[in-house]
Parts: C-alpha cells; sequence; structure tokens
C-alpha cells in the first residue's frame, strides 16, 4: 500500500510538477512586453485595457483601433545612417561602371571616394539627387528583387549585423501586443514604401497595404508588351513631418488611436493623433542608450528629436527612455 | 409502449422535421450569389472554388486574396450623370449665393441654369473647374459632413430612389461571397476618395482604408488651434484608366487576383490583374438591360465600353451580361 501510494504519489507528483512548470511557462510565455519595463510598459498596458477592455468607458471598437509606427529610429536603428540612404550609396558603387561621368560629378564622386560627409554636405538636396538616380528607371518587380538582394548580403557597418536584425525587440513586441488587442498596425515612415515593402511583412508583420511612406511617380506600361510600373525619376509624395497626417489621411481615411514615433519628423503624426476626440496615445522614443545602441537627440542630423522633448510631456505623449525602460534593445 | 412509441416518435418527428427546415432554410440562405444565374455565376463560383479550395493547384492563401472593384457603373449606377457630378452640381447652387460672379461665369452659369449639357460642354475641363470649386477649401471633416447630409437628402432623378440604394443586389452578394471566401475587397475607382469613404463601409462592407481613388491635395495645418487637413484646389490623383493600377500599387503594393470594371477607364486594371502569375480573374459589367437599368456601351459619354467589349474576350474576361446574368438588379 506504502509502495503503491508512492509509486502512485509519485506519478501524480511528476503531473503535477509538469503540469505547474506548464502552467508558469505558460504564464511566463504569455506576459506581455517582456522586453518592457517601467512606468513606460504600465502606461501602455493601461491604455490598451483601457480601450479594449468591453464596458470600458473608452472602449474603441476594433475597425477605429488603428496604431501608427515611424520605422528609421522607431522600429529599426537608424545611426549612423538611414538604412536607405546606405542602400543607395552601394547602388551607386554598383552602377558606377555604366556611369563614368559620375567620377567627376557630385555628390556622386564623393560617394565613390567613401567621403559620405562631402556626399552629404548638399543636404537633403544631395540625398534626394542620389535617391533618384538609385532608385528610378526601373520596374516595380526589379526595384524590389534589387532590395531583396541587397538586405540579403549587406551589413550594418559598426555591428556586422544584417539591417532586418537591428529591429527593436520591445518593438516587436509591441506590435504583436497590440495586434493580438484587436489593433491593425502600420508604417508611417518617411523612407520609401517600395523600399519598405518587401520585408517588412517577415520582419514586423505589417503587409504591405499597410505601408505609408515616401514615394517616386510610377508610370503604368507595357515594356516588351509586359504590363509594368516604371519608376519615374520624380518626386511623388514625401512622408515627413506635415507629410504623414497626409499620407495617414490618404492611405487609411481614419485618425490613428495610438502614434509611435522617435524625431521632431513624427511631431506631426503624434499631434494629429492625440487631437482626436476619446482616448489617444502618442508615443516618442527616445534614444539615450549609447552602450547598447546610440544616444542622440537635440543636435543629430539624423532622428533629430527637440521640439518632441519640450512638448511631448505637455501634450501627454508618453517619452520611452531607451535605456531604462527597454530590458534588450535588440534580438538575440 | 406503443403510446410512449408514438409520443416519443411523435417528439423526435418534430425535432426531426424542425431541423430538416432548419438545415433546409440554413441551404437556402447559403445559397450563393442568389440574384446571378447562368454562365457568369459558374464561371466566378469555378474560379473562386479553384484558387481557395485547400490543395488546389491554384490554390492562392490569404494573403493575396485581393479583388479590386470599381464603383461608378460596376457597384452602383452611374447614369444619367455620375453621382459625384450631380453632388458637385448641387453644391454650385448651394454655394452660388457667396459666389456672385458664377452667374455670368462657365461652366457654372450653365450649372444654374440646369442646362448640365452646356455645363459639361468643356468636357473633362469643365467638371474638373466644378469638382476644384466645391471640393476644395474645407477640412476633410467637413467635406465628409457634407456628403453625408447630401446622400441622406438627395434622391436620383428618375428612380427617386437614395442614391445608396442605387447600388446592384448582385455585386452586394459578390462582395460578401468573396469576403466569405478570405478576399480583401477593395473599391479602385475614378471617383473621389473622399467622396466615397463616408458612405461605402455602411453600403459595401468596404472599410475606409480599403478605398482608392482620385483625389485632390491635403495640407496639415493649425486652423483656429485646430490640427486639420485642409482640401486644396490642386489635383493629387487621377485613379482612371493607367492610373488604376498605380493607384493599386500605391494603395495595395500587390496585384489584385481579382478585377471587376464595366468601362474602358477600367481596362488598364483588369490588363494589370490578369497579367500576373497563376489564377487571375477580369470582369466586366456589360449594361445591356434598359428596361431595369440603362443599355449603353461603345457610343457612351459616361462609363463608354468598346476597347474590353472587342478584346476582353480573348484575354479571357468574363463579360456579364446584366440583362441575362442578373435576375435582380437594385435591392428590394
Amino acid at each position: 500500500m506504502y509502495k503503491y501510494y508512492t509509486a502512485y504519489g509519485s506519478a501524480v507528483g511528476r503531473l503535477l510538477v509538469a503540469g505547474l512548470l506548464c502552467v508558469l511557462a505558460a504564464t511566463v510565455a504569455a506576459e506581455p512586453l517582456p522586453s518592457w519595463r517601467g512606468a513606460s510598459r504600465d502606461a501602455i498596458m493601461a491604455f490598451v485595457d483601457g480601450v479594449t477592455s468591453p464596458g470600458a468607458a473608452q472602449f474603441i471598437p476594433p475597425a477605429r483601433r488603428i496604431a501608427a509606427f515611424d520605422n528609421d529610429g522607431t522600429l529599426w536603428a537608424e545611426q549612423p545612417m538611414y538604412v536607405q540612404a546606405l542602400y543607395a550609396f552601394d547602388r551607386v558603387r554598383a552602377m558606377a561602371p555604366q556611369r563614368p561621368q559620375w567620377k567627376s560629378t557630385e555628390p556622386y564622386a564623393s560617394v565613390l571616394r567613401g567621403d559620405l560627409e562631402a556626399a552629404l554636405a548638399g543636404g537633403e538636396k544631395s540625398l534626394l539627387d542620389i535617391v533618384m538616380a538609385t532608385h528610378a528607371g526601373t520596374t516595380t518587380t526589379q526595384f524590389e528583387a534589387s532590395v531583396v538582394q541587397w538586405l540579403d548580403s549587406a551589413r550594418h557597418p559598426t555591428t556586422g549585423r544584417r539591417y532586418t536584425r537591428m529591429v527593436y525587440q520591445p518593438m516587436l513586441e509591441l506590435l504583436d501586443y497590440l495586434r493580438a488587442h484587436g489593433f491593425s498596425t502600420w508604417i508611417v515612415s518617411g523612407g520609401g514604401i517600395e523600399f519598405m515593402r518587401p520585408w517588412v511583412e517577415q520582419v514586423y508583420g505589417v503587409p504591405p497595404q499597410q505601408v505609408i511612406g515616401s514615394s517616386i511617380k510610377t508610370q503604368y506600361e507595357l515594356r516588351d508588351g509586359v504590363p509594368s510600373l516604371v519608376r519615374l525619376p520624380e518626386v511623388n509624395f514625401i512622408d515627413d513631418k506635415a507629410g504623414k497626417p497626409v499620407g495617414i489621411n490618404q492611405h487609411i481615411g481614419r485618425r490613428p488611436v495610438i502614434a509611435v514615433g522617435n524625431s521632431d519628423g513624427d511631431f506631426q503624426m503624434l499631434e494629429w493623433t492625440t487631437a482626436g476626440e476619446g482616448a489617444r496615445l502618442g508615443i516618442l522614443i527616445h534614444h539615450t542608450d549609447a552602450g547598447r545602441e546610440w544616444a542622440y537627440d537635440r543636435e543629430s542630423h539624423i532622428g533629430r528629436l527637440d521640439r518632441g522633448l519640450d512638448e511631448g510631456p505637455g501634450r501627454g505623449w508618453l517619452i520611452v527612455d531607451m535605456k531604462k525602460d527597454w530590458k534588450t534593445v535588440f534580438p538575440e
């Protein structure tokens, strides 16, 4: 009897322990936003609970749960340079043999010499010239293939990681968390819409129709008899600053409930979002972690955050301190 | 025993009859596309079965099941004039007291005299002038309110119906049928994106983010301190003819599997769609029913269908004969 009991107890014990471990594991696995900590995490979860709990005063139906995310510096790193600019520089180098005049034409000559500072001395105009020269002329299909191929081989200059691994783990969790609470997640980036679409679904879970970005004009034509969309060297839309609410309206037709950015280029998106009726949440990611990522704000040429730091708190926006509020920065 | 059996049998019988009736009712209710008949209905259902049945050779995963619908003449009537033009004419009349110069300025003077033929004698240029004068200057919020208010009071000139009841019952069923098979349904119209968004979700089940259309430029600004999007009298995008594939790419970023239109303005959308790899379906609604709706095609100024009739069948597009293929046209 004792023996039986022991054997039985032992079996039950093992089952119980296994069961408890399972429950514990499930609890741990289901613990939301595991890479977040502190007041930012609490504030996000309290907001989401408040707008998604049935019967809550601030309840928002799923069709209106729209969350808009900037990309550069918000979902992935933008230092030492926007990833798309690095792609454009590599394209300049790859295309140079067919463009001998570039050796003596700025800003291409500086790019070819590897002097990126000189290449960008002309500011946005220089970058736009380079983007037009490297992003236009092909069909949309060819451009997509070029982006995919480049992302497959290119590595970040200081970390050696693939760029698609330079994404922020806490933001991947936030995207998942919001979708699990019925939100549709959108990218609203100053970067090129066609530069993002080939990879953001796999990396962020954001499908192409939920990507808003800057664009050049495209033209429909038959190329060798094949219906094609050809990319023209002409700006169609700049999805930055006051352009972000315009892009949001053009693509979504509804005001977001949550907007997340990291620079003054996102100011109007957060302003437009949080000016809506009912509960709204604006979030700014503040790059404070020189050890694990980069620390920059008011004086940075890339991702400058100045007005947002001054006015954000008074507007009720959540300022996320990357160093304090994130347990991890990049995925393992 | 017999009595018991009878009572039992009777109860069982009633349950069985009730059950059968339920099953029958459910079967009848679930019979797809009830307002369609004949070869068009068969072709649509065969195509949808072929791309949505697991294991089928032509199977397409839900994320890629995109169906694009023209609006004017495809989802609702466009005779004797595009509904949006009738809205613009009514706006001219409503705004005229504040625009005394319109009494002596074309095309407004003709609109105010009720001579719409003269008003549109200048062709697309006249219509564009009228649209700019009546669709710009307000905020997006004000414009939406104006459209909603107008649709609430306006009636179709020959049927006396609300315009939102001038939609085609078979197309409502087709939209539902495709969504029930995992398709996302999109509107790709030459009409104004902001003119459609206020009502298409309720009427067609298409949410604002799945509406693609022509647009004027908007500008983000603070109006009396309120963040606003102001509509400018400047064309942003014309979503017609070769513009439709461009608009589809801009908004969806993927090629549709199904495209449905009714005029040569939809030709390139069907061409682009059906040039994609794998199974694709192009559908043209041919207005052949002078009794229940209107009969028009090659010679019509509104919804001209000429090239599509010539080339569509050879391209494998389905030409829907409204008179033969639709049991009903408008909802009861």
